[in-house]
């Protein structure tokens, strides 16, 4: 699909970040303003934002850890 | 486990929020600011930040869900 709007993400995103520089995730469902479910990853490293691919196995992986940590 | 420093959120957070509510999630893991891995969704009415339990079946299925859309 390609982005419309004012989508953050101009393509699908990254693969994979380095889980030790990932300050947070952030997931935006598709609204008026942008047609696409967007994951936005903001890095420690001077708050560079990049754009997850949520497709990708990194991206499942780190979520579904995520979520199962409090469940530890 | 206790909010220790610098969390933002004080407890497990709400259950449970209208999905049409929601502008973004955003998932911060543990840092040495904050220990607690913190789920927080922004609301569309006027920005208003809740923290999501990260235990609920709310937060599950709902995060599964956004992963999922793009697959399809």
């Amino acid at each position: 699909r390609a982005p419309k709007g004012r989508c953050f993400c101009a393509d699908k995103g990254v693969n994979m970040v380095s889980p030790k520089l990932i300050e947070k995730v952030e997931i935006t469902p598709p609204s008026p303003s942008c047609e696409n479910q967007e994951i936005v990853v903001t890095l420690k490293n001077g708050m560079e934002q990049k754009c997850l691919n949520p497709e990708s196995k990194f991206t499942q992986k780190y979520i579904m850890k995520a979520l199962k940590k409090r469940l530890a």
